[in-house]
């Protein structure tokens, strides 16, 4: 049954956006980034855009969302382009007769700008408020059940896969393995290409899943996640098979204690930078201060990665609500590499750890078959 | 070992992006999108970017990607950033001495221009020339083989999927095993997601697998594709589960029929608006001109949706060397859709279909173990 109303969420949501703009003097608002228009409709359809303005919400899309137009924005205006999408929105942002219209700098190309300031005479371009990014940090109920079930997805493919493992297997295999114990638990797609590297593979803190084989006494780092009703999880764990050499011992213990320290040092009301410094202070008192190259870690929600950035970068300051990964590391160039990541919910008296894989030394020490 | 030399492909791309720079008195070029570096220089990096002067080739990158481009670009300058990607690109372009910076539109957002216009006072952005995009449009020999190897895996994968199908399975299970069998075969990630979908469900021509079930008599719909060594394939097919109602068999050999002569009608030289317009004449001559609700094809190589688009909004003429889509479809909306999709080498003469999985009617009704 096609909806004659907004869902309560998405009223609310639309609301929100619209007090921004008022606030702001901004008459009408366009959202072009999927994740956003999503956030704010519903709707899941591609290669579309939405404008809102006081009163309306137009969905601009393509007869191949008909179907999900029906389904998802019954509520909204809907325009079926059958040319280019930007002609289209020139058209749509006419409709609405405002004198100014705002647009996401982040996520609107240059092309796109210059094409709507062409089309627009007399109608001004201004950079909309970053309500939107703010809204979608803080996470509400219904979208911590949907992140909470991708993290459930993602840790019983993991616990399958494990199981499944052999002598001689490839990254390539295993991580095809992996994704197809998600998929079929439910993921709609892989959160992001799914990271299994061997030894030296995982010095590389992005490394692509290849040829290299399990053998006895390997290292596998394997980085992953689910997608569930749109919302994402990221994990990673480190394992050794049958044995760890004594160098990794001490790297494993350095990057588990620094993640500890993270999580216990998360609370709404800190700031970004100095969750990542516990974590960075740790790995380099244990003399690998240098091989720790990323931040520590990121929002996590529609999009893989989003805000807030849990990094040296930023002081900005945690909320209760937020969802960030925690995923420091350690890198040694030819050798291999430790990383251990869990997704952290804010709250505003700490924090609650999301995933519940195991990660003490003795459980990352695995046996697997010939 | 690192290069020291970029390879003969390599150095040939950027002899001729600095040509066209050269011709449009460009004296430096930002490459910001993943695809087009890659083409350009080899470099696999994400959240990166490249500069392009007349002497020099800049890779701006982060830790995470330091084995990377050891690897892959040992021949240029690479920077590492310890802060955001755009004030180390401001840094970089200030010490090219350049008075002209050209990005390109299409691929730069509003926010990273109004950053760099800000950063480097003095220096002109203009727009880049399509010259890379155009580039991309025409395949090599060695792209070719890429993409070959990228249809193989598909192909292989479907056919050890068909084989696993049981009655009662879903959508997001055949999917799963889609993926597993591409991934096991060295497709790196799925080319874009794969859809599966069954009776009303493929009547979305974006249809997202969920969890309807295969029954004796349904119709399930197959868009999927691998991705080998960074090319893409996009293939599609539609099946019958034991038998094919007779009102689908009309609508089968519509579109297989419309398939076929727009393949007939491609040749270097002839208008995409033209091609599609082939495939878009039998469809209506059938009676089904309103449920053809998308162009005909896209440009395949390194993203799975690239120039030129085989469509009726095109006037561009197909050269040789590229390679396309072409994927016309029924869709009849709360009964299901047909889709057949092969990809296509234009020659001078005609075209080479790359794709050989059989499209028939007769192999479009399979049998599945209970």
């Amino acid at each position: 049954m096609p909806q004659k109303k907004p869902s309560k969420q998405i009223q609310s949501r639309l609301d929100q956006v619209r007090e921004a703009m008022r606030q702001k003097s901004i008459p009408a608002l366009l959202v072009a980034h999927p994740a956003d228009y999503f956030y704010l409709t519903g709707f899941t359809g591609e290669d579309s855009a939405v404008l809102v303005t006081s009163r309306s919400v137009v969905v601009v899309t393509d007869g191949r969302f008909e179907g999900a137009a029906d389904k998802e924005v019954g509520w909204a205006k809907v325009r079926f382009r059958k040319g280019e999408l930007t002609p289209e929105l020139v058209s749509v942002v006419q409709s609405a007769r405002c004198s100014r219209l705002a647009i996401q700098p982040e996520k609107v190309s240059v092309a796109t700008r210059d094409a709507l300031r062409k089309g627009l005479k007399g109608i001004r371009l201004v950079d909309a408020p970053p309500t939107l990014s703010e809204l979608r940090e803080c996470k509400s109920a219904a979208e911590l059940k949907k992140i909470d079930a991708a993290i459930r997805v993602a840790e019983s493919a993991y616990r399958a896969m494990l199981k499944t493992i052999r002598i001689g297997q490839t990254e390539l295999e295993l991580a095809a393995r992996l994704e197809y114990e998600m998929k079929r638990r439910g993921s709609t797609e892989p959160a992001f290409g799914s990271i299994v590297a061997i030894d030296a593979n995982a010095a590389l803190p992005h490394a692509v899943p290849g040829q290299r084989r399990v053998k006895k006494g390997c290292l596998i780092l394997f980085d992953w996640g689910a997608t569930v009703d749109g919302y994402r999880s990221d994990l990673t764990r480190t394992v050794f098979v049958g044995s760890i050499p004594a160098k990794f011992e001490a790297i494993y213990e350095a990057v588990l204690t620094s993640q500890k320290k993270a999580i216990a040092a998360i609370c709404a009301g800190v700031r970004m930078c100095d969750v990542d410094a516990v974590a960075r202070q740790h790995i380099a008192d244990c003399g690998f201060g240098e091989r720790f190259t990323h931040g520590l870690g990121h929002g996590l929600g529609l999009d893989v990665h989003e805000s807030p950035s849990l990094s040296w970068r930023s002081d900005q300051t945690l909320r209760a609500g937020m969802v960030v990964t925690v995923e420091p590391g350690i890198y040694l160039p030819g050798l291999g590499g430790v990383r251990i990541e869990d997704d952290v919910r804010v709250t505003s008296k700490g924090c609650q750890v999301m995933s519940h894989l195991s990660k003490s030394l003795k459980t990352a020490v695995i046996d697997v078959g010939r």
